[in-house]
Formats: C-alpha cells, sequence, structure tokens
C-alpha cells in the first residue's frame, strides 16, 4: 500500500509518500510546494493543484490521506483558505479515483507519535525513528504530510488486521 | 465582454454568464450544479469543477466574477465548505488563464439592485428588468451567480469609462 499525505495551507502545502514494504513504513519522498504570497490566490491553488497531480501520477499512490484543521481555533478566513488549499488535494484525489481520509492533527499525533500534545519538532523525531531515514533537514510541513500518510497506513493496517473492509477514519461532513 | 459569474457552495453552485452586446447586458446562460449532499465532498468538489471547466470551453469568457461571502457571519466549517467550493473556480479561472474579481454579496446587491440590503427575490427582479427576460423560474443561486456577473460587467464598464486599465475589485486576501 501507498499513501500520499497532504498537509494544506495557501502558502506552503506539505506532501509525503510512504509505502508499507512488508509490514515496515517506507518513505517514497517527502517535500513542500511553495506559492509565492504576493501571487493570486488562483494562481497559488493551480501551483498546489499541480504539483499534486503530478505527484499522484509519478507515485501512483492507493490513497490520499489530509490533515484536517483545527477549524475552531483558526479565524474564519484562515479557514476559508485552508479550505481552499484542501479542495485541491481533495479533487486531484477524486479526479485519480483515490479514497480520501482526513484526520484532525492530535489523531496523527496520537498515531505517529503516541500521544496527542505533541509538537512538530517531536512529529519529526518520531518519523525519524519509525522511517529509519534522517527527516531533520525537511521542512516541518514536509514531515507533518508524512506523518499524516504514516497514520492512514497505521490504521489501514490496524483495520485490515481487524477484518474491516474499509478505513472509516473520514469525518462527517 | 463575457463573464463567468459564480455562487459557489458544496452542495449547490449557482453560476451565470452574460455579455455585454453594445452596452446592454445579455443573458447567455444561467443555471446551478447541485451535488447531491450524501456524495464525499471530493466528488462533489470535482462535479463542481467540471461543471465549471464545461461553461469555461463552451462560452470563452473574459473573466471570472466569484460571490465572496460574509465570513464573519459563517460558523467556521461552513467558511471552510465555502472555500472548497470557491476555489473550484478559482482553479478552473487560473487554468484558463483568466483574471478573477470577488465581490461581497452586500457590493454585488448595491451594484445589481441599487442598494445593500436587498434579498434574492428582489436582485432576480432587478436582473429581470436589467437583461429584459423572465427569470423567475430559475433558482436564486443560479441569478445570485448572474447577479455576481453582471456586478462585474458594471464594475469593469465603469471602470474602462474612467480609463483604468484593470479592475481592481478584487479583495486583498
Amino acid at each position: 500500500m501507498r499513501v500520499l499525505g497532504v498537509d494544506p495551507g495557501t502558502i506552503v502545502t506539505g506532501f509525503g509518500v510512504i509505502e508499507d514494504a512488508s509490514g515496515e513504513a517506507r518513505l517514497v519522498e517527502c517535500g513542500v510546494t511553495r506559492a509565492p504570497a504576493k501571487q493570486p490566490i488562483e494562481r497559488r491553488l493551480l501551483l498546489i493543484y499541480e504539483g499534486l497531480l503530478d505527484l499522484l501520477t509519478r507515485h501512483r499512490p492507493n490513497a490520499v490521506a489530509v490533515e484536517e484543521p483545527f477549524v475552531v481555533q483558526a479565524p474564519r478566513n484562515a479557514a476559508m483558505a485552508v479550505g481552499e488549499a484542501r479542495a485541491m488535494a481533495l479533487l486531484a484525489a477524486a479526479q485519480h479515483s483515490l479514497p480520501v481520509s482526513q484526520y484532525p492533527p492530535t489523531r496523527v499525533r496520537a498515531t505517529v507519535a503516541n500521544y496527542g500534545a505533541g509538537d512538530k519538532e517531536q512529529v519529526r523525531t518520531a518519523l525519524t525513528l519509525q522511517l529509519g531515514v534522517d527527516l531533520s533537514a525537511y521542512p516541518l510541513d514536509a514531515t507533518d504530510a508524512l506523518a499524516v500518510a504514516l497514520c492512514h497506513l497505521r490504521h489501514a493496517a490496524l483495520d485490515a488486521m481487524m477484518g474491516n473492509e474499509r478505513v472509516t477514519a473520514r469525518g462527517r461532513r
């Protein structure tokens, strides 16, 4: 199984692709798409969208996992901007007929770093240990996206073990 | 000049295309894209996106105008959902290299119906008079989108009259 994880943002969108290699999670690629803040929003969204389509075409993942932000904390215009960036991941996934799962950050941290309160640095350290790759040089948005992908991989494995047919992590909308 | 107006929503997205025919605004097409609420959000967004691309390909407008919601009034998850739907219009416009203008509803109503407090019904009546077409059978989301398109056409005409090179109605983000 191969998963594309996305941490959406209208300025920086993190992405991470991991795969399950006989029970071990393996890093395929991770990085960020930076959309210049002075560009109009539609150009930035196009850049994010094209970057994601390129990843889907090159890596052919089986699923897309997206970080669902804490909307309660964010100001409404920030919530709308996150919605716009996240929509690029949802659209790209739908165009490739891939299932999309969304995970709130607390769930990602609880799954990947064993507790929900871990900060981004702790998540990166946990990922370094679990993937066996030094991730210290990667931007935190990239490792956050990788964490979402790993979170989905772990839940999918757990689900398979428990005989569930589908991962049902997806929140109701 | 031909303008595509969009009133974005994740369940119902209104669209309206109008053109300037020697100083008179003329209705080209208007309607709604309904995305079944029980479908996952990514399928709904794909439907909206494909509908908009189809309109852009068939009508080749010179500009896209999008209704900018009152984010202060909307709950944050509603704001995020509107952001997602609006992102489809922004992306489709960027892919066709079209300029995008965003107008808040008060500005649309003030331009089209002469006062900001008009309700959707009053906007529809004002449009019926200005376009010379009976719009009573159209859904209000469709006529709202038409109103955004007309608002842009009026501002563009005013701008041209005043010698401005570009319409600068776009809000800062």
